[in-house]
């Protein structure tokens, strides 16, 4: 079962933004067995939109169709597929219900007739309703083909894939079940790794293929295999998966499936009953923000604090004067005192501070930018490492939040 | 000028990596007068890799392909190339004598022979070099299209176009001027002002193109020309614009390519010479994140905190905690108490404060999920605005840290 995803919109195409619909979408058609064949992002221009439409009609078996269903003039996507599908928009009594209800209890401005003109479908399609939004989705059968439309802002298009469209793409179509398993890998670079496991990959079997990705200090390896019995891929996979693990010991972080990374933090000091606090200077509050990305962080995250200028690490963390002057605010004594006191000062098992120049000017500190040291306070005690992390910025900054998570979860996970 | 972009990955058609590198190239390429005609994303598949560079060949000038070039297994298009340009593969020196500089003075690894074969490129192609990896780049022509293939890490991908690619673009090809506007308007939908300023967009020459963009209760009007004269394209366009101002004056709130709202705000923060302290709850530390994601951020950024838990309010900002039994930790109250206080405790001239119910549970008060309040503390007072963003935790995140942009914007634009 194959689909394509075709996203229309000409701030794609200028890179205004950043297509995360199609990432999303995917990611959903895999847990159910689809497989995507390829994503392709067109501007708002008919000509351009009806070629990618046969394109992908002779190709994949479920075309997904985002953007391009606004009620203003930039907006083409139902009158191209009206096009395409030689077809007519007809009023659907139900798109209207909707829209109606949402402009009196939710948009509370008039009604215009644009708005009206929302809850216009093609004939041949059935609607399927947004409950976030004017722009019903759309789901159009072809000969073997099933077009299915969806409105390009993202939680309107993520509540409709959720409660409309994969249960009847489940429904509609017998899917094989495709499992991929990732394996987070910290320290080595990908062509060393792959010297080292060339025996075990030469004798994966053929249904199961590998797959190398790195990105800023970490190689991720990613297993896929698909197939119609879920336990025979299952057990094939872990078999691999129990092959490989001794072979990476020293550098394996987690698997990526199961949880990110910070999750598995969550999940750890959930079960050790254990907090955290964290200072931050160069990371800015990054990692207070991912770590409050999940539901139920405030039962272990006890609270954060961006100390970002030298005063602030003096009044605020009660960082002593003596020791930046010193060391220089960029130093492990400086870290591992911020790491204490922010565990002191929320009271809190553990405590993570950063601390370093992510450049591109090198700040209170003599240290070379791209330097940043990482503090752990744990309930025995306080450690830091110090790294460089080159010279852009942004790179810099992720790649110090990388390396927190990393550590602080080896220290969490230890053999007590 | 046309361009394609290909991206080569099952990592991208899988959902397991969002394709940011598609906007950073497009977004560069409108710069230099490239306009993309599409992006595709393809599998590691030979075959389909060839289809797709066939198509681009047929619609555009310039095809930039990203991925692929690692050193592992899983890496073909290097030889998917040499397939398609009936061409072989040759060491080239300078690449070689590059990998073994990083090799000995960064990577401090073994050189393997896949490290080493890393320098083979295409003998007809010219090597783009690349100082962060060990993957170079290519420009090969064929009859009157360029191919340039790119490595897939961001930073390696980058660093060889604004280097290498762009600077051969404008030199090869004669381009356009190509000019976008966007205004950021706050408040209303999308169709309210489509009604509202129709008879200008009626009278809009068709040479500029006028683009609505909504999302989460921003729309952004983008107006976009192009042509060889950039004076013309640029007064044009400026008449425009100031035509529509008068027309959306209550719900403007600035242009997008000048800077991003925290850029705007940073500028004006910097000409006042005022300081900013921050204190999030349901933010998590986003907005803290956001602004320090500027180099210079130090000057008025005075530090931010995260008090997550009711306790951390109690003890670290010293809200009062007979004023958040009196009227909920979710409460005007208590938010306009985290904005002054953070605004004393890191002594600075505003101080913003976030305090709210991401959900999906209820927390520490009776609010309902969605419910945040936002206050902001000033040199003469202190204010705040409750608002409720909806059910879904991650979107009431973000809308939280949009409007608290926008009411902090609003304050530091004020006329005196």
């Amino acid at each position: 079962m194959k689909a394509e995803i075709i996203t229309i919109g000409d701030e794609i195409l200028i890179g205004q933004i950043v297509d995360t619909n199609s990432a999303f979408i995917a990611k959903a058609l895999n847990k159910i067995g689809v497989s995507v064949y390829q994503i392709t992002s067109v501007q708002d221009d008919k000509v351009h939109i009806l070629n990618a439409f046969e394109n992908a009609e002779r190709n994949v078996d479920i075309v997904i169709i985002t953007g391009g269903l606004g009620p203003t003039k930039d907006d083409i996507t139902k009158t191209t597929l009206a096009h395409y599908f030689e077809d007519t928009l007809v009023y659907d009594d139900a798109v209207l219900a909707n829209i109606k209800y949402l402009w009196k209890n939710f948009v509370k401005q008039p009604l215009l007739q644009v708005n009206i003109d929302q809850s216009l479908v093609l004939s041949k399609a059935t609607a399927l309703m947004n409950k976030s939004g004017s722009a019903p989705g759309m789901w159009i059968e072809k000969n073997n083909t099933v077009f299915i439309s969806l409105p390009g802002v993202p939680y309107e298009m993520k509540g409709l894939m959720n409660e409309e469209v994969l249960p009847r793409i489940s429904e509609k179509f017998d899917c094989p079940f495709i499992l991929h398993k990732t394996l987070l890998t910290y320290g080595l670079g990908e062509s060393v790794i792959a010297e080292r496991i060339k025996d075990w990959e030469a004798a994966l079997p053929s249904s199961i293929k590998l797959a190398y990705l790195p990105n800023l200090g970490r190689v991720r390896l990613r297993l896929s295999s698909t197939g119609f019995d879920e336990a025979v891929i299952s057990a094939a996979v872990e078999a691999q998966v129990t092959a490989l693990l001794p072979l990476i010991n020293d550098i394996f972080v987690g698997f990526e499936e199961q949880s990110s990374i910070e999750q598995i933090i969550g999940n750890q000091l959930v079960k050790l009953g254990k907090t955290l606090a964290i200072a931050e200077s160069c990371t800015g509050g990054k990692i207070a923000e991912n770590i409050t990305a999940y539901p139920g962080a405030s039962t272990y995250f006890k609270g954060g604090m961006v100390a970002y200028s030298t005063a602030s690490k003096i009044n605020i963390l009660k960082v002593d004067e003596d020791l930046i002057e010193k060391h220089s605010v960029v130093s492990s004594e400086v870290a591992e005192a911020m790491a204490e006191n922010v565990k002191r000062v929320f009271d809190s098992d553990y405590g993570i501070a950063t601390t370093g120049n992510a450049g591109p000017s090198k700040g209170d500190s003599d240290e070379a930018v791209g330097t940043v040291v990482i503090a752990i306070a744990t309930p025995k005690g306080v450690y830091s490492q110090k790294f460089n992390f080159g010279t852009q910025r942004l790179r810099v900054v992720q790649k110090a939040v990388t390396m927190a998570f990393t550590l602080f979860q080896k220290e969490i996970f230890k053999k007590c």
